[in-house]
């Protein structure tokens, strides 16, 4: 155990206390009061809020953590950011962001004075003010923690290629026991202490959660301490309850760890030592609700589950409000602030100034330290199409090449992340210009891993996700790569990352950030290997809920549309962008240039496969995505041998988006648009990638929509042929060709017999698959056949 | 390290070698071979399979496992399932389970003879035949491991209450990298060792996932060791390559392990011992492809990751099919089996009988083991509703008391489970019967934990919903209640269940199970604590894209409507339910007899709310969810009194898979029906709890949908008051009035008038709510006024 007093006089010390006060006084300050902020009059009813809201529990720590990283970050001149996994205390940021200045500079309103702590403490969760999270409100904040599990990923995020940058991360003992907690822990692994920056991981057990208590503060010392040096950590424990003691102990815990930090950093930059170190972290056991009431209405409080919230309301109680008041003025706020609500002058001065402030770090503003990415030409990458159908190419490897060059000019700003799964979903030539990231063991037989790597594999969709937010939202650029089933895995961490997204566009301090790029390949028409467990196509429908602003979903059709729209994600900002391309060997459509202008559109006509250029189509036939792209051309081919006077318009779609109403997404068609390519009145057949209750949705406000019939995924599967695949969900060629014969009038005379061929044909199907287990060389060796007629 | 001469002859040793060659050589089989089974002829590209499709890496040490588990059931005659983490590895469960019989007696075809056997080589991964994983097909089965991270939460419900029964549950090393399966290992801290059953993790380190290392492989033993002993576990590590040396140690590192597992169960269930024990686990580090080949084209193979699929296909180079024959001929298969395909007697002997047998455990086919829960009647549990909206009451509390008696009354079959927030979502009642479970360290002043408690709370929805999913499929009856907005945490665990029901429903000899039961509180409606991070209902919409057949998704407005549904999700089998309810003090609406007419229908109108009794109304106002329900009916109390003579028919929904059309639901109203309620041509405006899109697509075939707008949650909140969101997504009363002023004809005169009146209201309410802080009298105190008139 170091000895507190060679590292801190007891004259700082009594300052470092005095500071902490102050941060818990403003935060007990959010949580109750409207009026009377520095208790210049005995407290009323009047000067309560209505409605108290707020999380005190592990308010009092994270106070306690941020005064000591102040020290530390002034004394050595740090750039730190601070990460609350318990963010939910955002009364504790808010305080100490505003005791730093930081606030008030953002928000004006919000004086250091005290009319600014009135509106301070009102506006926290108040109709109208901040929200009681660490939200994109909160000045230095990457990390809301509403929804808990995350807090070490972003941290490890934000310091990849950030080499002096230290993430302090708080980590909740309720947040660690979920899944993505508990793995996130090995993200060490995956840090190269020489060009990284570090994390400081705080395990803060304050021994609850809501009403249970933690499993980590409940299973010893030894067994924890196993656990984390297990988890490849130094962990320093940090526990007690009386302030001086634990101020003394952290703050000499803290010099050590930041020690400890530097010698790992000096020895891998200047020492050669590229062996994975163990990384320190701090264990701080204090009390739930730590200095608030030890007892309500005779019931136990403080290091209890009845501080999680407002520990006590019911304030027209008469001794609900002394207890308020004894509460508040425990902390000595006429020791702490001046009669006009300015900090004393000496304890001003603890905290860091400028940028090294947390509240102003610019790492937690990522925006403002974003750079382009320098993008080669995609057109250099096209796939030669000669002639519609004329070649086969795998999408994805085409997207890799592009991909590895952009790795190759943006070696400390770009990063790919995915579950184990880069050379099998075809983007392989990145590692021609780099490795996989791997600070673990290593044997000379391994494959392209090393610890300046900058593809990140792991089997864990939480941790691409968290990392690759964490990278984003610090300002730099990346791309997710994943089987399509499992991206459902992140569907709660995509739904905060846009959240975070909408929330901060009605920010203005907000800099814009690159988007969050999801490549969903190995998708539901592909699983051969797999099956039914791996057919999922609803994440689409997922990321449609959220606000239109921030999403964008393309189905390129083939390799050069896939460049296109790759090119345009990378260079956009504050999205989602969602691309869904297939990975195995398929038919190429369009050369580069068609292809620039039928993604630069979104939707179009391919002409080359309509004949209604005379006149009205008979029918339009749609399609979204690779694989209903294939199956509706080919049958398309199969209605011009069996009816060739049927006009026929194929309109083909990249943009989903393009569907909605201009009213309802920026990419949304006019009226006009929409029915010029749909008509208002003939029957529309739409084969879609995914499941097709989608395109109802996102079109049910279409003058055409009464005629509209969509194909898609029904929740069919098992490990079966491609072709089988489209057949178990009718979206296969001949299911199609069946829909436009009953749909067509002029085709009713032939319908029945077009039918007929079309069922013999499936038969001939099934029972080729069963005798053979591989498709029908009719199906593996179709092509648009009629190249030269168009070309 | 044990002397495993000690435990097993060599002559036994050999005989299980050999059984292990068999599964081997099986598994092979169905990977590569269509025909000549035996190698009975020399092995020529006919007999090969044209489409290579599989997993072979974790195959051969699922098969080393599954045999020396084999020799344990049988000496102590032990009832044992095997959860095999990497399911992708199907063949060696599919081998094994055909080996000792289980498989041929329930697939006749697949008999224990040469035809037999050819079949079983050619229908793997084929056309018609099984999947390639150990899906609902597989004898023995309850998880597919398609996804990976929920083999122990599995393997731990299946324990639950299930005192005789031990779980082999195989964790592979890539599985053990997700975020689920790393706190999975703490479920150890929720397992009473008197009444529950054990788990016996096996961690199988081979090395290698698709392409890149397993982090816990590369950890040295040291930190392995010592995460594993901080999970709780006490490790016992069998490694190496060497066949013989390796059954030594297995062998007797498995009669170590169950003799720990029964001196554990002794102690606690005769010995009065209730501490937490440190429980055996075993780690087996083997190669990948053990036994494969070494090398495939001069390329290392063998314990390395080209080894994870098939570790070489081109077979029609000539090289490549002697490489195969030599493989599968190293087994030496003419010393296994006779000339027609029947295994060795001797060899035959080793597998467990009977129910022994791990592919026949009857617990591995829950249906078998199910009893019916005993229900007190929910009619007792009914608040008392003497007029609409005559009373406040929380919903859940109500539907708590009713739990409890169904606890009560089924002490060794029913759990609940939830992420610390049982108290919270006032279900709180249950603890006057039972406590939460909690195996870990206790103090006196804790609030309601037991070792035998039986509420299973932890901050992973991940391990709510595995252990759940296990305790079900082995059986028994549970619900999870889960915050509404982070379901979505489990999206990808409720997908996985869901494809496994349906494909269960397809199995003639899958029995039944009870239904999977979530309710959804703590909704988007009412987050005043937190905010827009806790705001989202899109798991519905998620929901509904699965199976029909499956799904169910309930909105009761009141308590009485919930205990209607509760009852009858309890009831109910091999369905998703879903049921959201609000938990905060409510208006009610129905008294029970209404209540169970309502829910029952499920859709109906109310009458009470309606005044077009005399004829046609001029408009259809509906509602799905509480709070819409609420506001539509303070909508129509502000239209009676600025129209009185509007004419206005009032729908509530409970069952939302009414909406959809007969063909596309069991439970979808006829179109007549619909037509009946919604009118062929009146406006309708719909307040729906959700993302209002999905009625919508609901609804788009219905005959009146033009006509039909609909409001909900639409992306817009923060910490506000509860008025205040609905507001700001136009669900409010004053909204909805605009929307029917907008919508009547007949109102056209007044309209103006009337949104005037409304925009007023709502400036006020916005004014109000910036000074007080909390919604209006005339919003908090509203109640349906016109309760003597319809009474």
């Amino acid at each position: 155990m170091p000895s507190a007093a060679t590292v801190l006089e007891t004259k700082e010390l009594k300052r470092m206390d005095a500071y902490w006060r102050a941060a818990n006084y403003l935060s007990v300050g959010q949580i109750y009061l409207l009026d009377n902020p520095l208790l210049k009059q005995p407290l009323q009813l009047a000067h309560i809020k209505p409605r108290l809201l707020g999380h005190w529990g592990t308010t009092p720590g994270l106070n306690f953590i941020y005064v000591h990283m102040n020290r530390v970050i002034k004394q050595q001149a740090l750039s730190m950011i601070f990460i609350a996994g318990p963010g939910h205390g955002g009364p504790a940021v808010v305080a100490n962001t505003y005791l730093e200045g930081s606030y008030s500079e953002l928000y004006s309103d919000i004086s250091q004075d005290e009319e600014g702590m009135r509106r301070l403490f009102r506006q926290f969760s108040f109709p109208g003010g901040i929200p009681s999270h660490t939200a994109p409100e909160t000045p230095g904040s990457i990390h809301e923690g509403g929804e808990l599990g995350y807090a070490l990923f972003h941290a490890y995020g934000a310091v990849f290629d950030n080499p002096e940058l230290i993430a302090c991360c708080v980590v909740g003992d309720g947040e660690a026991e979920t899944g993505p907690l508990a793995t996130s822990w090995h993200s060490n692994k995956f840090l190269n202490p020489r060009t990284d920056g570090a994390v400081l991981p705080i395990l803060h057990l304050n021994g609850y959660k809501i009403a249970s208590p933690a499993i980590l503060a409940r299973i010893g010392h030894t067994e924890l301490e196993s656990l984390l040096v297990g988890y490849g950590y130094k962990p320093h424990f940090v526990e007690g309850d009386k302030p001086e003691a634990m101020h003394r102990l952290m703050a000499a815990t803290v010099d050590i760890v930041i020690a400890e930090i530097r010698e790992i950093q000096r020895k891998a930059r200047h020492g050669g030592d590229s062996r994975r170190p163990l990384w320190p972290m701090i264990v701080l056991r204090s009390p739930k609700g730590w200095t608030g009431p030890k007892e309500v209405d005779g019931k136990k409080t403080e290091d209890y589950w009845r501080s999680h919230q407002v520990p006590f309301s019911d304030m027209d109680k008469p001794e609900h409000l002394s207890l308020l008041e004894e509460w508040m003025r425990s902390y000595r706020p006429d020791e702490l602030f001046d009669a006009n609500g300015r900090l004393d002058p000496e304890l001003a001065a603890l905290a860091p100034t400028f940028n090294h402030r947390m509240g102003a770090n610019l790492h937690a503003n990522g925006g403002v330290l974003l750079r382009d990415l320098r993008l080669p030409d995609f057109r250099n990458y096209a796939v030669a199409v000669p002639a519609p159908g004329a070649t086969l190419a795998e999408s994805t490897r085409a997207m890799g090449v592009f991909l590895r060059d952009v790795m190759q000019k943006n070696q400390d700003n770009f990063r790919v992340f995915g579950p184990d799964e880069t050379a099998s979903n075809r983007l392989g030539a990145l590692f021609e210009v780099t490795d996989r990231t791997w600070v673990a063991e290593r044997f000379d037989y391994d494959d392209h891993l090393a610890v300046d790597g900058r593809v990140m594999e792991i089997l864990s969709e939480h941790a691409c996700q968290g990392w690759l937010e964490g990278y984003l939202l610090t300002g730099r650029h990346g791309l997710f790569s994943c089987y399509e089933a499992f991206i459902h895995i992140v569907d709660s961490m995509f739904n905060q990352h846009a959240k975070w997204l909408k929330v901060c566009g009605e920010i203005p301090w907000r800099r814009p950030i690159a988007s969050l790029n999801i490549l969903l390949t190995s998708h539901v028409w592909r699983q051969d290997n797999n099956g039914f467990s791996h057919q999922d196509p609803g994440f689409i429908d997922h990321v449609v809920n959220k606000k239109a602003d921030i999403i964008r979903v393309y189905l390129p059709p083939d390799a050069n549309t896939l460049l296109v729209v790759t090119d345009q994600c990378l260079k956009s900002r504050n999205l989602v962008n969602i691309i869904v391309a297939g990975k195995q060997p398929a038919h190429q459509w369009l050369n580069m240039d068609a292809a620039i202008n039928h993604a630069s559109a979104g939707i179009g006509l391919w002409e080359w496969a309509c004949n209604d250029q005379s006149g009205e189509p008979d029918i339009v036939l749609a399609a979204a995505g690779d694989v209903p792209t294939l199956e509706m051309l080919a049958a398309i081919d199969i209605l011009h041998q069996l009816t060739p006077e049927l006009k026929i318009r194929f309109i083909n779609l990249v943009d989903l988006m393009t569907l909605q109403p201009q009213e309802e997404h920026p990419h949304g068609l006019s009226s006009d648009e929409f029915d010029s390519l749909f008509t208002t009145d003939k029957p529309i057949i739409f084969a879609y990638h995914g499941y097709p209750w989608l395109i109802h949705r996102l079109t049910y406000r279409r003058t055409n929509h009464g005629n509209l019939h969509v194909r898609g995924y029904k929740e069919e599967g098992t490990t079966t042929t491609p072709f089988d695949m489209v057949v178990l969900n009718t979206l296969d060629r001949f299911h199609l060709v069946m829909d436009v014969a009953n749909r067509v009038p002029k085709l009713q005379p032939q319908a029945a017999h077009i039918k007929q061929r079309m069922r013999d044909k499936l038969n001939q199907h099934t029972q080729y698959i069963h005798e053979h287990g591989e498709d029908m060389p009719e199906i593996r060796n179709w092509t648009w056949p009629y190249q030269e007629a168009n070309t």
